[in-house]
């Protein structure tokens, strides 16, 4: 995870809000590494908690998870505020490759804010990079 | 997850490395949300990735994730540095609950540690707290 001490060590790069204004952005990095990643793991593999087993279990089961991803991205443009952040490049890349792949559920909040990244100008760069890679292979 | 907006947010408490010195921080903090988490709470419930299921689980195995966690104890007084962080806060309290229930196993490395951590000051205030709550309810 490089991300999070390269937006704090480089804030000329806008990737981190202000120091006293972090608190949403750690709370959805934190919620896509924990929560996101181990309810779409145990999904895929099958493994669904039962509601006794949902007491011991962190994330609760994916639906808990999918349905509050769902509201983060509801309520704002980015996920941690306005403005894009580093988050958006990690969570959303999660929802992103979900959206592909079908671990993450083509709901209208998902795609209207996967939509809002895939139309940002460094998006659209990082795709073209990535596709003369494949293409050279 | 409200230590690292904190941390970032209070610098005067020392519980964060300098902005530039926070890649192992970082490095642990999510290593203990993401894979410590997700292997604990798998391997309770029994849920064990087989050679096959391994190649798209994130942590890999419960074993791979403690000996992963054991080098971490091992090279310093502390987690990221040999500096006490936030890190020794959340994934120290991941590893001192471990092996008080049994989810983390009683090597040395994690028993030396968290008798470092156990003998600070502050963990003991702390504990002296929660037993007063407890005595009081």
């Amino acid at each position: 995870m490089t991300l999070p001490p390269f937006s704090c060590a480089c804030p000329e790069k806008g990737l981190a809000p202000a120091v006293g204004d972090r608190a949403d952005y750690y709370r959805w990095l934190f919620f896509a590494a924990g929560p996101v990643e181990q309810a779409i793991t145990n999904c895929q593999l099958g493994w669904t908690p039962t509601a006794e087993q949902k007491k011991g279990v962190g994330y609760g089961c994916y639906d808990d998870v999918i349905n509050t991803l769902e509201q983060a991205v509801k309520e704002k443009r980015f996920i941690a505020s306005h403005a894009f952040s580093a988050v958006d490049i990690y969570t959303g890349g999660q929802i992103d490759w979900g959206l592909r792949f079908g671990t993450v559920p083509q709901r209208p909040a998902f795609v209207d804010y996967i939509t809002r990244l895939r139309e940002r100008p460094a998006y659209k760069k990082a795709q073209e990079i990535d596709s003369a890679l494949v293409a050279a292979m």
